[in-house]
C-alpha cells in the first residue's frame, strides 16, 4: 500500500441536488444532509471513511465556493486552504484537473483517491480491502483505477463498467452511460457489467498525464496557471479557467478513452442514495413497510410510505399509500412515491412564485 | 329596545375545544383561533358584533382561569375584573348562573345576551335586527329568549328547538339534542325545527328566577356566595362553588324545564364551525374543490381537500383527494375527511407517547 504521506483524498462536494427537495436545498445540498439518520452528513461519513488511511492534512475537498463554510463546519479537521472553490459547477473532469495540478505542486508523486461526498457504504470493512487492492496496483502501474460495484437490480439510472476478464483488477472494456431497462438487464445477466461508483484511485501524475493526452484543452488551461495554485493569485486564476473551459466528465473525457483504465470490483453496501425513492429502498421499514422516525410519527392506514420530519415535530397520517412526506420548517411536500420525477417541476413552480427563498 | 346602560353581553369562552387540533390547542382553543382567515379570531369577532350594542365595559367574558390573559390580549378594550375565570369547566349552566350572579350585584334590572365565543355569523345586519327583536320582547315579558337558526341540512351534531307557532317570536315546544338521521330529516322538512345556535337573551331576575325553580341546588349555591362576587374572596368562593356544583347544560337543566321559553328564529350564516369538515364546507373553494392558502400551496392532482399551513411555509401537494392537510409549527396532520371523528383518538395517541406539549 501507498506510503501514507504520499497518500491524498479529493472529496468532490459541489453538488447542488434538487432530488432530496424540500430537505435539500441551494444553501445545504445533499452532501451536508443526515438524511439517513445517522447523525452525521454524507460528507462527515465520507472523511471519515477514509481518515484512518489518509492524514487529516492530506485531504482536499472541492466544492462551490458557498459552500466552503459548511464544509469546514462538517469536517472542522480541515483547514481553509484544504478547501479547493469553484466558481462554477464544470462537471468532474475541472474539478478533478483543480485538485490533481493543485497535489502536483505540493507532492509531484503524491497518490489520490477521489471521491463523492453525498454516497453511502454500509460494508466500510470490505470496501477499505478494495481501496487497499487499488493502492497497491497504482503503486506499481501507470493505472487509472476505478471501483465497480456488484449490480443488485438493472438501475438504469448508474453508469456501467465492462470487465474484460475475472482478474480481481481487470482492465475496463468499456463504459456505458444510463442504458434502457432491456440494456440494464442484460448487463445485469451477463456478470460483466458493474456500477460505476464515481470512486477513483490514481498518482497525480498519471491522471495528469491522461488529462494532457485526452482533453488537451483543459491540461493546457490548468498547466498555465498551476504556479498560482496555492498562492494569493489562485482565486483569480482558477475563476479564468472556469469560466473558459469546458463542462465534462471525467468518465466521458478521461475514462472512456484511455487505455490503461482499470477496475476492482466489489460489493460493499454502497448507495449513491440519489432520491427520496432509494433512500425507502435502503432504510428499514416499519410491519407496514413505511420508513418513519422513530419517535412522534403516527401512522394509520399508511403503508408503504416515506416520512421525514424536523426534529420534535409531531405527525399523524391516516390514509397514504407509496407516499413521501418531507416536512420541513419551511416547506411541505406529500407526493406519490412514483412520481418523485416531479419534484423538479415543484421546485420550478415554487421558484417561479416564491423566489429562491424555498429552494 | 333595551337602555344600553342596563344591557349586558356576556362571552362563554370557556371551551377546550380539540376538534380543530393541531390548530386548537389546550393552551389556545378556537375560540383564540382564526381558523377562517378572517383576520380576527372568534372571541374577537363575538366581541365586534355587540359591541356596537353593548357598552364595553358591559362585557363579560367567562372562561377556565388558564385562558384570562388570551381574552386580555383579544379584546384589550376588557378591564381584569370583566374576566370572570371558572376554576374548572361546568357546563353552560354554572358559566351562566356565575355571570348572572355577578350581574345582578351590579344591576338587578339588567338584561342579557349570553353567546358562545367561537361561532361564526356571516350576516350580522340580519343578526342584529333579531337580536333587537328578542331585546324589545324580554323587555315586556318574563322571557327566556334563545335564537334559533333556519336549518340548511339535517345536521345529526346540533340542538334542535320546535316552535309551537309561526310567530316571529315563538313558544318553545320542546328541545332536542342531537337526533339520529332520520330525525334529522324529518324535523328539516318540518318546517318547526331550528337549529339551537346557544345564544340567549333574557333579564338577570328572569334567568335567576328560573334557576332558583328548576335548578335549585345551583341556585343555593351561587346564592350563597352572592355577597363575595367582585370583592377579593370572590375566587375562593367560586372555587368552592364550582368544586360542588353538578355540570349541567342551561338547556338541559332550565330551558326544557321553564314555560316561559321563546324562540327567534331567522337565517343569519350561522355556523359553528366545528370541526375541519364544517370549515371545509363554509370556505370558498378553488377549482378543484379544494380549500387552501391563497399563497404558497401548490396542488396537483388534488381535489375536494383542506389545507392549513403556518404563515409564510410552502406546500407542495399531489395525488390526495378528501383529505385535511394542517400543518403547524410542532405538528402535521394528514387525515382524510371523512375520518375527522378519529382526531380526538389521534390526540389520546400523542398524549399518551408524547405528553401535553403536543396537545
Amino acid at each position: 500500500m501507498s506510503d501514507k504521506k504520499t497518500l491524498y483524498c479529493v472529496i468532490m462536494a459541489g453538488g447542488v441536488g434538487t432530488r432530496f427537495w424540500p430537505e435539500s436545498r441551494q444553501s445545504k445540498p445533499k452532501q451536508f444532509l443526515d438524511i439517513c439518520d445517522t447523525g452525521k452528513s454524507f460528507i462527515r461519513m465520507t472523511f471519515e471513511r477514509f481518515a484512518h488511511l489518509v492524514p487529516k492534512e492530506n485531504f482536499l475537498v472541492v466544492t462551490n465556493a458557498r459552500y466552503k463554510s459548511l464544509v469546514l463546519e462538517h469536517i472542522p479537521e480541515l483547514t481553509e486552504q484544504q478547501v479547493l472553490c469553484e466558481p462554477i459547477g464544470r462537471n468532474t473532469a475541472p474539478c478533478i484537473c483543480y485538485a490533481s495540478y493543485h497535489l502536483r505542486n505540493i507532492d509531484p508523486e503524491a497518490t489520490m483517491i477521489v471521491t463523492p461526498a453525498d454516497h453511502l457504504i454500509l460494508n466500510e470493512a470490505e470496501f477499505h480491502t478494495i481501496v487497499g487492492d487499488t493502492l497497491d496496483f497504482v503503486e506499481s502501474n501507470n493505472a487509472l483505477m476505478t471501483i465497480g460495484i456488484t449490480p443488485s437490480r438493472p438501475e438504469t439510472g448508474y453508469g456501467y463498467i465492462q470487465k474484460s476478464d475475472n482478474a480481481t483488477i481487470s482492465r475496463v472494456k468499456c463504459f456505458t452511460e444510463k442504458p434502457n431497462l432491456e440494456l440494464a438487464q442484460l448487463f445485469v445477466q451477463s456478470g460483466e457489467f458493474f456500477w460505476n461508483s464515481g470512486i477513483f484511485v490514481w498518482k497525480v501524475k498519471d491522471i495528469i498525464a491522461a488529462v494532457a493526452e485526452h482533453l488537451p484543452e483543459h491540461h493546457a488551461l490548468f498547466d498555465a496557471i498551476a504556479d498560482k495554485l496555492g498562492t494569493e493569485a489562485e482565486a483569480e486564476a482558477i475563476a479564468q479557467v472556469f469560466s473558459e473551459c469546458r463542462a465534462i466528465s471525467i468518465d466521458y473525457g478521461v475514462m472512456e478513452k484511455a487505455d490503461n483504465v482499470y477496475v476492482r470490483c466489489g460489493d460493499f453496501g454502497w448507495s449513491d442514495v440519489g432520491t427520496w425513492g432509494s433512500l425507502y429502498q435502503l432504510s428499514r421499514k416499519d410491519k407496514y413497510a413505511n420508513v418513519k422516525p422513530s419517535e412522534g410519527c403516527y401512522t394509520y392506514n399508511t403503508r408503504s410510505s416515506i416520512v421525514s420530519l424536523p426534529k420534535g415535530k409531531v405527525a399523524v397520517i391516516n390514509g397514504l399509500r407509496d407516499y413521501i412526506v418531507v416536512d420541513t420548517d419551511d416547506v411541505l411536500l406529500i407526493c406519490p412515491r412514483a412520481e418523485e420525477q416531479n419534484i423538479k417541476k415543484y421546485i420550478d413552480e415554487v421558484k417561479y412564485n416564491n423566489g429562491d427563498k424555498h429552494i
